[in-house]
Formats: C-alpha cells, structure tokens, sequence
C-alpha cells in the first residue's frame, strides 16, 4: 500500500444483495485519519453484439437505481467471484440478446468508480453471432433495440446514453475496429 | 416507475462518507418481493486536460478500493449536490493538475454502474489551459503524468487504464475530435 496513505481499519457496515459495504479508517502520512467508505462487488461482464448488418443490439431495461429506462449493452454480474469474464460474457449475451457467439474478442476492462469500489467489468466484442433464444431471469424486463453505430455515438454526445460500461464499449469499438 | 417492476420501501442502512446505501424492497409484476441495494451518490465532475502539445495530462494516485495506483483524468465530487458539473470541473483541473481552463467543453455524461447506484459524473475537455497552481487536498497525493494519446489508447487495450470515466472520457476524445 502507498506511504501517503494506510489502511488501519476496515469494518463491514451492510451486506446486501449484490455489494457489501464497509467502513475503512484510513491514516494519512502527517498521522491524520478519515472515514473512507468501500464498496466490495464480486464483479460483472458485458459484451457488445454486432449484428450480421453492422448494428449493434442495444438492451432497453429499467433501472431503478435512476428510476428510468437506459440503453445498455447486454451485462450481467458474475456468477461466482472466480468466474470467468468471459463465460459470464456468453450467458449473459444468450439470456439477455437470444444470441451466441463462439468467438468472445476481449475489448476492455473496466472498473466502474475507483473512489470507492472495486467493481470490475470484462467487456467484450462479438461481432460472430448465431440465433439462440432469450431467456431472461426472473427479475429482467428487456427490450432489445438495435441501432446503429452512428445512432449510438450521436446518443453519446448527446447525453442520451450514460451508463459507463455502455459509452467506453461503444466508443472502444468504433476505435479499436476503425467502424463508422 | 415501470409497471413491470415497483419500488415498495426504501431504508437507510448505512450512511458513509461519499455514499448512502439504502436497502429497496422491489416488488415485481408477479406480486414477488426482492431486496436490492441502492447506492446515493451527490454526483461528481471530471476534466479531460489537452496541453497545447496534444498530450493530455493523467493524474496517477493511490486507489485504496483498489489497493493501487490508477492513471486517470482529474476528477473529484460536486462540493454540494447543486453545484454545477462545470464549476466542479474548472476547481478539480486547478487543484489536481495546476492548470486553468475559461473555456471546458461538454465532452460527456456519465452514470458509473446503474444497477445499484445513482451517481452521475459530467466530464469535460480542457483543450486551452492556462498554468495556475497545483493546490491539493490535504487527503490528496497526485503525480502528473502527460501522456501522448497513442499511449493512451494503447493503455486502455493493454487493460492498463481500467478507470470508466477515463477510459469513456478518452475515446470520446478520440472519436468527437478526430483526435490521434
């Protein structure tokens, strides 16, 4: 850990459905000490499915946590804290979009709000799909929503879509891939 | 709120120092409950700073929810719920990085992770800074680090850069400005 600054305390305040909450007592280098806040999540994975003709199939859910509906890319949380991005990756494309594909191409990994979380995302590309068939949970409402790449970006600059994961996925394609 | 899904309670659980975790009692069409968590966050604002080299200027800093150090751009939380993501920024460049900006562009809105939590970072392009001073907090230990842009993309492929806002706020750079 930095000299500047030292974990002497970490205490759980909340254990809920999918974080846990803890308070750290952090001690600075001139002896001072502070009540940071730390969020463990077990992580997540999303994938971003380009479809045969180019577009890119967009997820319309409602989100509570903003009390609206956003357009993400297909995501979900892992399922056990040693799964694999990429396995997480593939269940979520098929339960969410009713797509495969066999051909994951790592684009980038994520870690949603350094101040005080450790949530990390493994997203990927896959631009190989095959037809399989939606199968949500329980608690999902999904609409599936394909759009283009130039759509998506104006959404972007627009404010339109927000969600972290969604914006640096998109954005990552278009330059990674050299897409319009 | 949607008709599939129908937030029925809300309950503080834990009050910290950047966040307020509450447990939410969802109910869903079919009449069954679930406890999900709720994270409330006052919102934050970040600043893309483009010296008039085209390099763009990272702050490195230790990361206790990582346990490391993270390259970012300079970012920091609204002093108060209300204040402007702009005034936000235009502090945040100056006391992180030691440079003004009379003219921040609107590059981005960003949600960090919308399934649990509610905070909202606005980032903006500095791309006519001024030197000024470097005045941090006194929790605050920053290096500098100018990076070309090519490095930068190259990070984030690498899994170098994990930071959403940073890794969103980059390649929208890259993608609105047709920057290299």
């Amino acid at each position: 850990m930095a000299d500047e600054i030292k974990r002497i305390d970490r205490k759980l305040a909340y254990k809920g459905a999918v974080i846990n909450v803890y308070q750290d007592t952090m001690q600075f280098a001139d002896g001072h000490t502070a009540q940071w806040d730390f969020i463990h999540h077990d992580g997540a994975a999303a994938v971003l499915p380009v479809l045969p003709d180019g577009r890119i199939l967009m997820v319309r859910q409602y989100r509570p946590a903003l009390d609206r509906y956003t357009l993400e890319i297909p995501a979900g949380k892992l399922d056990d804290p040693k799964e694999a991005g990429i396995v997480c990756a593939s269940r979520e494309l098929e339960e969410e979009s009713g797509y495969r594909c066999d051909h994951l191409e790592p684009l980038l990994v994520l870690r949603t709000t350094v101040a005080f979380c450790n949530e990390r995302i493994e997203v990927f590309a896959a631009r190989e799909l095959t037809s399989s068939r939606q199968h949500l949970d329980a608690d999902e409402s999904i609409d599936l929503v394909p759009c283009t790449l130039a759509e998506l970006k104006e959404k972007i600059f627009a404010g339109e879509i927000e969600d972290s994961k969604t914006v640096a996925a998109i954005l990552a394609y278009a330059v990674k891939y050299g897409a319009k």
